[in-house]
């Protein structure tokens, strides 16, 4: 509780106009809805800017959907990662006003309408392989309001395709980079642009890329300035973080 | 050299104002200078927003002192980081206008005015013994224009000190949060703020960590969202990514 | 043998009580029933203070079986883990006695009552996916005759939700806490308690978690004191080291 | 602030005995004093049952010496751990009523007396050079009144000489299991003792012993059950821990 | 683009030969065709010596059928590396031009004739589990116009095998050496041979072998001079970088 | 080719016994027979006293079949390991005179008598789950023509149970010691017995045991003397190496 | 000794033009110079088309002299790498003929003239900081004779000056690129040339760049296919495997 | 106490011809002599064939002697290994009989002579730089009464030095092979001898050679036989298990 809002509360309190046991119960507000299993942070949009994001990979679909329904009565907008098609089936059927994405297994729900950004975010991945993680960041991206323009397919073996789309790349007020195997695109397009880079190494390669660590090391120890790094095939935190940074200027406005 | 200044020079070659072989020329201008043992990037500035910035490790105080030599004519704002005492010495000889921070090992010379931004960039330690990093961060920076408010030494052993400053964290646009051992503080504050955090690992530690390793490790792995990492001990890159984002709302008044 | 047992033996010996051949014999009780494929150690329970636990991971049903058996005659409670659901249905024909919860893959058979310690264990989670290995802690905890208090789903991106649940930790004589991604929520927990913690890395992550080395050496590393540490998703040795402590207290009554 | 307390004080607001800018106050009341470079935790000892231990390696003596002129008021017993000889020799200047042990680099002053405990913590190494850090770790234990026993060189290479101290290892309450090299003790004395054991690997060795990976793996890999583990040379993290432990029938009396 | 071609451009725009646009439209011309999940580098040949090569691991079927319609019209001669039987399958329905090799899950088509090597390259092996990746290297040597002589199971247990063979290898212009397990063949063949050696690291093996890292390891730190590395399993790579240099040979003739 | 056989053939052709080609022809045997996919080892058992053993992992039926056939007319003993019980199965249709043993994996056929061994060689395991290993071991042991003895389940979770067999252990001329997990039952076998030990580390465990990582350092960084160590789970390794210093005794006799 | 040799011999033998003892000797002929400390290989060149080169690093000065004196007969042009400047010192007192490149630690001493190679080598470096390793590779390659075109500090952070300089890199005809930190450069060079590539990742770069570990990751999964890779900081393999090559052409004139 | 001995024990007591107070002081008898900083262990000859070795490094010269001193009384054959030429300085002060030899920092004093071997064990390296190991094995086998071949740098780069020197090998009973960087001799050294082979990487290298970890993995992926691994750079412990294995037939004569 911010220390501002402490102050009125103490203030009621000492004119009478709360009683001691509603001032405790203020306070005790835990901020979440306790499902046992969970408990859901129904208070993280007023302290992050952003509602609970549902990380479907280790949870049931039954437990999916009764962290759906804690969320459903805040009408947050709702987001589920890393969701297999079985899960997503029990899901949509008992809320079928949710849509599906394989590609990026991906489930979200516009509750409430969102405004689109003026600024873009750009995606731009190096490979074909690399699009499942792009998709994940692109619609997280997407699901907080941001306009994104996709590149796909620039890696540094054919380094002209990159010059090609160099303009849509400099054009966004973020870029987000993904890129397996040896990971060099980032460095290259960090060394092109004047916005910050987000660089999302993947799994994609095979022996010595050692399930993305190949990648993840280049990224963290680039040559170029202002690329700032995720975990492995996160796409979903490249398109928050990118978010969080594409509103900054969306709020000034 | 961009797609618009190329239409123009074109044009300007069909309309016989500029001869081919000075068209050429143009085209040619490498956009560096070329020190053999180094390839000074004086064409940096316009393309990334921000002057090459000398990485001072690994090489001497004589390629050093004439790297700046190379850059001084264009105005830019010199930065070097990773400066031992005893090259600073020297290179401070050379040119005595520079400034020198033992404690973060960073040489800096702002020949052009530089505007202080309106928001803040928060850097926030877990301990006493990252202050080198910090330091580091928070001076790079203020070289690139930010206002910089320190937060040091509230790591989780004892997190009421982190409450206890959470306003001022919270005030900024971007947070850097730096710490060693296993650098939980990262989490924690991902989880309390609604701007973007940049986490950097330092080398703080002993056993298990490896170097580093393990703060790396926690920061890449964070269950908060919003949090993307730079390499152990990149306070440089910290700041630098922070500067960068920081200047967003900046460039948009 | 202990020293003392081996005095009275020698003088039963002296004293013509005891032959020599009966002496070696009882020197040669060996302290365990050799199955070929185990030597189930039937002396531990006096030695460590606990029967011996099966570990039902690379053993066959048969094998399960033979060992119980093995132990039946001695009393003891029995604790079968890492049971998976084919193996649990083959022991539960032989012995209907015994109670399998496949959520935590943990078989016991109660043989003898135990008390229950008046002080607690509480087992603390960060989040959903941890459950398993936390019930196989509060599991083993309570076959031992400890109480459990579980708090489950309080990591750190919503640290409100551990702040709300402090009382029941601080409660607790020993708590256990077990988390997976980066583990942050050790170091806070052992920040604001006075009592021993356990941790328990587990291997929920993906990418740079590295199958849970990244949860282990932030535990390792924790810039908190009055942390030791298990291996990972040990939910068993951190139950069983939790019940010997808790059990300290209760000695003394 | 623990929930009675607030209870207590807006009672108090109510009541009109306290103005809203006093409670405010000791809401706001830090908990740790500010030095800068340091938030020393004033408030540990109340919320964790010990006062601040001050980590002596990257601080300098300055700062080390500001940090205990901050701890005199609140007559804490000061424990200094990991301070290098000349450290040392600073600090001795400023508080000559300090000791100092410069074999296991600790200084400690016992500003305010404390009892001894009735149970024991063995302390027990498997070689020679393992003697530093089990000095850390029994000095640890004494500045916070345990009483210790110390069984050292007692590896498996000549395991008679573990049985011939095996009485003394298991009077003890606790015992914390020392060892590099490949640290097989750990798991002989887990199985041997019927006390929680706390397993130190020490970076004693060379080769594939990779500075105390080969010991920490052994012991978090222990077949024996019983045994938790601390980071590499962390005597000091075990001394504390088996501290936690040993008091906790102390406070029961 | 390069400059020779860029003044030659220049010139024409100067004498009015070409219009501003058209020149704009050159160099626009992308050098790639874009299928949106992939943009295919058709200016690859023109740039390296060799057309791109479709690596068929995380792409569908549809994806590389795509790929090989945007090369048909090039007249390229087309090699599909790592595609499953089943997606050969379906490519095959598509285009039965081509040949599929299981055992090295190759597909070529040879749409343009081109001429064998004089010279020829070795692809020697440690043992018969080696044979996926040596197919893989002879098969794209071959696509790419090489004669191949194949030596099998010569490795270092019985080290007369390999001196049997000795003349075959030595013949070679470019030696391919392939091994698992702890990779010794390629020191021993390095130092017999006066040609270039590219070592093959395999995931042969078990145990400490990880994966494929012992072999690595030991074609890296080869005592023998003249060997290169490439990635583990890299069959491919090896045929590939052996194509390019013996073809430095064909080129001068 | 020795050097005295080598004066012998020169000698003959100085005699005119034999002509240039024959005592060519004779240079040429290479001591293998070439199946294209394997050149089997027919020198193997004059080189190093044992012939060639087939290792069956990641070789078809067909060609495992292909090889014995190979061997057949040499009448060497046959030995394979890793092999399936779909492959073995192919192979006893082959060669019904073969034996194979399920949880060995191994199959064998003596085609020639081989005297039993004087001394024994005895094989130790840690648990349960490394009988595994154990029997690949004793299997190869007992094909060379060794008596083995048995020790299983012995680790040091219960030493007593070590104890009651450290005769039979003692009266061994080698022992082999194969232990998972944290492995650490070769140090303490190895400082109790005055004969060679080989130490087979296995893969048995979870977590930080790294599939066997663990165990393997362990036994590398024992700190008794005396012990030699071989791959994770290479019990044939450990069997091939015992008998060959068992019979260094039996070769003397 | 080749199979031709033999048959010559024979033929001298079986005409009695060479004696039984004389032919022994020819065959017992060693190839080496046996210095007890060192076998010293006088017959690499022949076998390899390279004298043995001398490894500094790890002998004394009086070993590195007396392996030049057991090489000066032989008329071998003398090549040492990683002398120290003190080990260089003493060297050049006992051979004052030789050369010493303190910046590269390369010592060199043309017995016999060689000619320079029509091709050359381009070396190229990311950054200032490889030199050292550069220098390695290019006084390698010059000492065998070939022609060398330096080309550094053309990293990716700045690609246009890579661009500016392509036409000398595609000019050679084997390429070495030397990086450190990331190592990306290597893959932009592999995408634009049509010549073999040569990587060589360099230990320079801090925190997770792991002493080299990330470049030589980067370089070995390379999207880019013709780039083979050697050991990190091996200037002396890229520069030996280059002139192996580059000499490939020659050899045909 | 083997049981034979107890049951004589009992005898005795059962006889009265031995006081159970006596009977008590012979099964206590520690078999140790207690230093506090050591536990020496007298006992180990009998134990395991050969007295305690003492390994010098993390030991005082102080505590050296001091066990020595212990030692002495038992006219054990004394070897300290790891010791640095200031320690022997001191240690030969007191103790002027003892050797000292500074390449492999070893001491040796012959207190009982100690008859020769009638067989040989070989040490073998690849290279000049693997000395010191070399002779710490070779030094340690001497030490142990065996008679020991010294067969150096026959690395695979020159292998013919290896056959020209395969006869002495071959004589001996058992082969040490010592090698750093990849390790490649062992495996061939194990392809041509039918003795034991023990293994023995060193940290010589650079790069990823890891400091003996690649040289480690080599051995331990042998793909011949008969190959047993210890520590890198353990030449003591290679000396002493080569001395058990060659002492099993002097044993039988």
């Amino acid at each position: 509780m911010a220390n501002n809002n402490m102050a009125a509360l103490l203030k009621r309190v000492a004119a009478q106009q709360l009683s001691v046991e509603d001032a405790l119960g203020q306070l005790d507000d835990p901020g979440f809805v306790d499902l046992d299993y969970a408990k859901v942070d129904t208070d993280r949009q007023q302290r992050t800017g952003y509602p609970e994001v549902i990380y479907g990979e280790g949870k049931t679909a039954a437990q999916i959907i009764g962290i759906i329904q804690a969320m459903v009565p805040t009408h947050a907008n709702i987001l589920v990662t890393r969701v297999s098609p079985e899960k997503a089936a029990s899901v949509l059927t008992a809320y079928p006003e949710m849509t599906y994405r394989e590609d990026a297994q991906v489930m979200t729900w516009q509750q409430t309408a969102i405004a689109k950004t003026a600024h873009t975010i750009a995606v731009v991945t190096a490979g074909t392989s690399d699009l499942k993680v792009a998709e994940e960041a692109a619609l997280t991206a997407e699901a907080f309001g941001n306009t994104v323009s996709r590149v796909y397919d620039v890696g540094v073996a054919g380094i002209h395709r990159l010059f090609a789309r160099l303009d849509v790349i400099r054009e966004a007020q973020v870029v987000i980079v993904i890129a397996g195997m040896e990971g060099a695109l980032a460095s290259v397009v960090g060394g092109l642009v004047d916005k910050p880079v987000i660089a999302v190494p993947t799994s994609v390669g095979y022996g010595a890329s050692f399930g993305g660590m190949s990648a993840l090391l280049t990224m963290l120890n680039s040559c170029a300035s202002g690329i700032t790094v995720v975990n492995i095939d996160n796409g979903f935190g490249a398109g928050y973080s990118a978010s969080q940074i594409n509103h900054l200027t969306e709020n000034d406005k």
